[in-house]
């Protein structure tokens, strides 16, 4: 790398430090377990849960509804997601879908995480710039052994990603320029977004973010991204660390 | 202690978790000694610092001026300590003075911070809920070793202790309701103000804050505080830790 490590990196979550959909199949299964259900598709139901999840911050976006957490709008989903699999009310009370909401809490890094993550505060600050908000970040990190040195994001920006305030608030809020600041993101939309705000950019591919059956997100085009690398701890050695 | 331990700990910072008054000395020698500066009472200078810290405070919770960060406020309030220490602008320059203004980014913990925190953190959520700006805090505690699981406080509430908002958004952010929550602080109002938001509280006496001509503040009346703890590590102790 020809330039200088950013101040601060800041990171996409869901799919770039952790495999949410592992995460709900597994909550997924164990309550099929409990309820003695057969024959659901949790993957297909991580999938289509997943997929609401843009449609449904667009409302905010859009300013249709105020700033919600994401607790109260995968709980609204996963009623739609449990009706298309045909799962009534019947099948998965009420309470059962409170706790699988919650799965979204408790997610686990990809296996590079949580050590690429230590390796990478030792020269940068790094901080969450997720539509997550602070409650589930910090039950999510606490469970998985990540380090955050402040939890920034959509919850601090009262918006959700990709509107630019939630970018430049976070970088703001570290007492940075955006260009001091580098997006590091699974997710080209996340790195374009970010680089249209001035903040420097890294992609880490995520081939199985959306399982075995698909292939995870191309590299962006070159002008939005600044570093490619494998994971983590290649992130680190591309930034000199 | 007869109740559980609280799901998170909300700590004050200045004079709660670190020396500020130490602090500023060893930066202002430092800056004398760079400068040639003899006779210059550092201590006095750090007192009356602190000391124009809740007036200017005042400024922004009363409305005539917007939220503003302590790098600011700080930097302003510099200006009035040095003249009337008689110390111009040809003695200290502009540039050291802002150099000085991160000498509160620079306090160090007292001696119990950085182990008890680690040892409170096993069983509860610990933040701050400081009136520092983000950046402050993440600076302090990167520099000093301390691991918060969040930075809540001052800024997400855009509004400054002992308002209401400050200590209630900080407790909402991590999903809790107030009586979830534990201030902790060495300063009576501080925690007189959490209670009355519905926190649990917990007085941490620093004798040594105010430096060694001055008593540290007294145990505020019961009512307000449920522990009452000698340092950290005692802390942790009475929360069954």
């Amino acid at each position: 790398m020809d330039r200088d490590p950013p101040r601060a990196l800041l990171f996409d979550v869901f799919g770039t430090c952790v495999d949410w959909r592992s995460g709900v199949i597994r909550e997924g299964e164990a309550l099929a377990r409990r309820l003695g259900l057969v024959g659901v598709d949790w993957g297909a139901i991580a999938g289509a849960w997943r997929g609401r999840y843009q449609p449904q911050l667009e409302t905010v976006r859009s300013g249709a509804r105020p700033w919600t957490t994401l607790d109260v709008l995968h709980r609204e989903a996963l009623d739609g997601v449990l009706a298309e699999a045909g799962l009534d009310a019947a099948a998965v009370p009420a309470a059962e879908r409170d706790g699988l909401t919650l799965a979204w809490h408790r997610l686990d890094p990809w296996p590079d995480v949580v050590e690429g993550l230590a390796r990478l505060r030792r020269r940068s600050i790094v901080a969450p710039c997720s539509n997550a908000h602070i409650a589930l970040v910090v039950a999510m990190a606490r469970r998985a052994g990540l380090v955050w040195d402040a939890v920034l994001g959509a919850e601090l920006a009262r918006a959700y990603k990709p509107q630019p305030e939630v970018y430049l608030r976070s970088a703001a809020a570290l007492g940075l320029a955006p260009g001091d600041a580098m997006m590091v993101a699974a997710h080209p939309d996340d790195l374009a977004a970010a680089a249209a705000c001035g903040l420097r950019t890294a992609f880490v591919p995520r081939p199985a973010e959306h399982g075995p059956r698909h292939a995870g997100d191309a590299p962006p085009d070159v002008p939005a991204v600044e570093l490619v690398a494998r994971d983590f701890h290649d992130l680190a050695r591309l930034l000199g660390g």
